[in-house]
């Protein structure tokens, strides 16, 4: 067997903690270390954590390094820096953001002959794969994405947020007749209102106001009031218990007419138990690929759009045509 | 605006049609010439079809060459001829012999110095694709492909083969109990029978054996005798108005745990109201890509694993991350 493809981890939030268990899933990959910021002597015992500043030292033992910083703003600052040196693969999200965010890292990556793979996961990601692949295939139709059933971190924040509120949490959720109405090939255009409901499990304050809360979340501009909500208040223990995973999913659907007029759907959903480890999976599938294009004497910034999925699997081509095509 | 892509197409069946009309969905695209074996001026009148005769005056004329030949048998002998000269896309499906196929088309494409993309369409093709992106996403999990509703063009011919039978057409249907099975996570095996059940649509002849011919199609070996089959008698006119569609589809399903145990799930499906259309589409798409391909110098066979994505669609990467990524 060929060499493993050694990863380095940077942050050890949620994604940091997946792409650690997702490396050891996949026999021809092995970790190298974790780069955190933290105090590592604060930290739990794994031998694996390196504090950042220790990055150089590493420089030419790590094939791909895996961005899992918390935030774009993380991002946007360590992404050149570590990209200036590694191999990378990040999750970067800030849609308006992405043409800007690619040509730094395509200048950085050209420039210290690295690969770095910008903007993967699921959405932008498999996502993003599925609504090119639609329009390309049924250049006359029509796209839909609808996200969830699942957690948002931005709204279940905004909720905390509302006076009388101790904790909360939000999920989004596509409303099953418009997607019926979508699969049954109406080509409409829908309101945010008619895609998605927003449903908060909210637990209140000791002598809060509860109607005045529920009233607050529902009016809520940008996060609330552009949908139909549904406020469910609830007790800390049955939060903990029912509601401490984090659920997502959704589905992109394209829906057109071939040359004779005829009727084409397509449609590619996910559900996912786990929204961090699933897009922790898909990081560690690109990070073989990123370590394949390096090796062939790719440079610069890339997307999923530029991969070939090939370069996703640990087989061969002769055993992907074999098995699998 | 660049120039426009020429395209050839090589056998005016069903698929050759549904090209011809699909390059018209595709303003980056143009039709140069259909081949033809049949005598083009007993053909109707379409002033592209040409005799195969004079493929060679086409040489520098054509950029990409769709092989839209019917069968298997067709395609093992055009394909290394026309790849030889073209560039080429095919769907060739004779999923045993795609390794050897492969081969040959590759040494012929190297030689000829052209790109020859082989068994594109959407099985293989789209659901090879998406196969392989759930077992690299998902190493420690298990992948479903179902078929249908759609017909089955061999099904059917065994059925009007038989004693008493006028004309006929089978659907395959992926049978729903399973289907809902593998999405609630149930990672079982499943027989053939538990996946996919066929119905039968049969014009008798006058004065034939309903029930003899009813017992012949459900125990006929390798077609029908695994299968729940279900045999409903109509007349002719029924057959011509409720079944000379050719619809398809299918789903490829992926359920895996990530690496803390976790349930995800991804699902890639098609509800096709005419499964030639929809394949000539795909093919054109690829036409696309191939043309890309050999314009950087590509040259050799490859699959729709070797293709990214982007060189599908006519925007350009740049075009792409703004507003698909």
């Amino acid at each position: 067997m060929d060499k493993k493809i050694k990863v380095g981890i940077v942050g050890y939030g949620n994604i940091g903690k997946g792409v650690e268990k997702a490396i050891k899933q996949n026999p021809d990959m092995e970790l190298e270390a974790i780069f955190t910021r933290r105090d590592v002597s604060e930290l739990d015992n794994n031998s694996k954590l390196v504090h950042i500043s220790r990055l150089e030292i590493y420089k030419d033992k790590i094939d791909v390094m895996i961005l899992c910083g918390g935030s774009a703003t993380d991002l946007a600052e360590q992404g050149p820096m570590l990209a200036s040196q590694f191999n990378t693969v990040d999750s970067f999200d800030t849609h308006a953001k992405i043409p800007e965010y690619f040509e730094r890292m395509n200048s950085v990556a050209k420039e210290g002959e690295t690969v770095a793979l910008i903007s993967t996961g699921w959405d932008p990601g498999l996502f993003s794969l599925n609504r090119l692949l639609g329009s390309a295939i049924l250049p006359e139709g029509k796209e839909y994405t609808f996200w969830g059933k699942g957690v948002s971190q931005g709204h279940s924040d905004a909720i905390r947020r509302v006076e009388g509120v101790k904790n909360g949490i939000q999920y989004t959720i596509p409303v099953e007749e418009t997607l019926e109405k979508v699969r049954c090939g109406e080509c409409s255009e829908f309101t945010t209102r008619e895609k998605h409901e927003r449903v908060c499990y909210v637990v209140a304050k000791e002598g809060a106001d509860l109607h005045k809360i529920e009233e607050d979340i529902k009016t809520m501009p940008n996060y609330f009031s552009d949908y139909n909500t549904t406020v469910n208040f609830i007790s800390e223990e049955e939060l903990k218990k029912n509601h401490s995973g984090m659920p997502h999913g959704g589905f992109v659907i394209r829906t057109g007419k071939t040359g004779g007029g005829l009727n084409q759907f397509m449609e590619f959903s996910l559900k996912l138990e786990s929204n961090a480890e699933f897009t922790s999976s898909v990081m560690v599938a690109y990070a073989r690929a990123v370590y394949k294009m390096a090796k062939e004497g790719k440079k610069g910034a890339v997307t999923v759009f530029d991969i070939p999925f090939a370069y996703l699997s640990s087989k061969s081509p002769e055993e992907l045509r074999k098995e699998l095509l």
